[in-house]
């Protein structure tokens, strides 16, 4: 394989030649400046410079850690081992809303309070409309625009390209280079699609769902099971005219919360109204994740979740893979709808569907 | 292999020796009695008397379809493609309930009530004793004794050796099987381990849930997401002084059905009380289901749903073949625990373990 080839393929080397900002601005630049070598790339220096705290070279080592080419991903590997003593340390929560809530608006509020409470922040955020632009334009200032002045803020808009059921492949790794660079919160959005609000719950300590007022209408739309994955919702955009029914929301959700399975156990899953506008209720949400986190560290459950996510990771990852490698073979997409045509029609049993795939495999080899 | 030795080994001929009960007892008969030669098994015969109504033939063809013989497993097929033009025309019912809710003593009510309306009806159930006993002893009168001697009645415990995630791997096989002799409704029971609803819920029209009075404390208990299977929710044991509690339990899970996702697309999920020692609202339950079929055949969503469940059921056993045939290597588990020990202390991450897992693969072949 020609390694230099590559390299200069890939949009890694971008953040070398170019000043780059934080936001994720780097995906829009020109083939032309995509130049430096792969042997420019020393991971023990850049390790360093991550845990160092610089926001160029952590947004270096995210674009290493997301790059699909296979020489990256084993720098990018050798990269996330450096870091590993360093991670654990903050509290990751993610969050999601039913479309239209203001998740990003909340995003901003919040982070924002919590950087100016001389926490640092870390935004991760799949932005739905690079697979259509080609590029990145969550960080084009009509988002989070306030945030990402923050010294403390580091906002990573992911494009959409590299996501699974609505989740960028490699956002947990992404999550631990924060950590590891000394972000304490580490804030995942999800974009509400596929599997997302699964997979994003099975990654953090802490799940928020954002709603709007009106419970009753808006359930109807709500994807099934959401509730309760939340440890808490914030019935947003509770401000003006909206405070009254607001109030009457987050009742109607506690009282239905009471009747649901809590998202984790031992901690009562609860609900607030916060308006980002007014910067109203953002101190309460932050003060309810306090109580979780000292709630669920009395009980062990903190520690035991992250092991647990670990380990949920690492298994689906081998069934990844073998679907993977199953399905590499250009033709077996096909063979299996063939086979899945002929089960619907009554003409196989699924078992007998199952069995001819694989001993067609046998054969073949 | 020695074929015959396969086969005497096996409990499958036990019904050509004996004359079998319905009602699954044969897995208690000794083995002295297993005599028959494979030969004796002619597959269109048995699919002929299967269709013609005969119990023993059909409570023996399920036995072959559990069997886990290779030899059987062929047979087995070969049956069920023979059959497979007879099926789906059955009514399919999934039963849980919280733990005392009374599952046995419903199906047996209600299972009742159908036969003397003409109905033929199939059940299946898991037998959670008979992994202890070895046998089963649903079958010994001590449960559905009244719906067991009613002649349109087919109750088949199976035994919780051959069981995924708490239901039989060869449910969904068995009902096809009671659907081309002539069952009208199915009833399948889940005993409510590991993920048995939902698998449960896979392979049905309709998901009942069985619950008590007084919803408040036992929603503690049920299972996250449960409520959002069911079609429909029977408040049971609404009889003598529980059945003003019962009425107020019914519309608290009303209130909380209207605030979920429905189970069924186009179906407003519902709850209604019943006592099934008073046979008190059983009528209901079937014109509910009556209602429902009437309302998912309109909206087209009944077809579909089969659709997307024997899709879904090809692609899980695709999936399963995957993970079987990469544990089938008896180090492989160890060597997987192995990594997820150095993953969980830090020493690797988590795409480093799996990379090892599978070059080791690579390089052993």
């Amino acid at each position: 394989m020609d390694k230099n080839k590559g390299m200069q393929e890939s949009a890694l080397f971008v953040m070398g030649g170019v000043e780059a900002s934080h936001d994720g601005m780097q995906y829009g630049v020109p083939k032309k400046f995509r130049k430096k070598k792969a042997d420019n790339l020393n991971i023990l220096e850049l390790a360093r410079d991550v845990r160092a705290g610089s926001r160029v070279q952590l947004s270096k080592a995210i674009t290493l850690i997301e790059s699909s080419n296979s020489a990256h991903k084993a720098q990018a590997q050798e990269l996330l081992q450096e870091l590993l003593p360093h991670t654990g340390n903050s509290v990751r929560i993610g969050i999601t809303g039913v479309p239209g809530a203001g998740k990003s608006s909340f995003i901003e509020a919040f982070g924002t309070m919590l950087c100016e409470m001389g926490k640092k922040v870390a935004v991760l955020a799949i932005d739905p409309s690079s697979s259509l632009s080609g590029g990145s334009i969550l960080g084009d200032k009509t988002r989070m625009e306030e945030l990402v002045k923050k010294p403390n803020a580091f906002v990573r808009p992911s494009p959409s390209a590299g996501t699974l059921g609505g989740v960028h492949k490699k956002t947990r790794e992404t999550m631990l280079v924060c950590e590891a660079a000394g972000y304490d919160v580490i804030l995942i959005e999800t974009v509400g699609v596929g599997q997302s609000e699964t997979y994003v719950r099975g990654m953090v300590d802490f799940f928020l769902l954002l709603v709007l007022t009106g419970a009753g209408d808006e359930l109807q739309g709500m994807k099934k099971g959401i509730m309760e994955l939340a440890d808490a919702i914030v019935v947003h955009k509770a401000d003006g005219d909206n405070v009254r029914l607001a109030k009457k929301t987050v009742s109607e959700y506690k009282q239905i919360l009471h009747f649901l399975q809590p998202a984790t156990p031992g901690w009562m899953s609860t609900a607030m109204p916060v308006s980002s506008w007014e910067k109203k209720g953002l101190d309460k949400v932050w003060d309810t994740i306090g109580e979780f986190r000292q709630t669920v560290e009395a009980n062990n459950y903190w520690s035991i979740r992250r092991q647990n996510q670990t380990r949920d990771w690492f298994q689906s990852m081998i069934t990844d893979h073998l679907i993977d490698a199953f399905y590499g073979d250009p033709n077996r997409k096909e063979q299996v709808q063939l086979l899945e045509r002929q089960i619907l029609n009554g003409q196989l049993t699924v078992t007998q569907g199952v069995d001819r795939l694989f001993s067609d495999e046998q054969s073949q080899k």
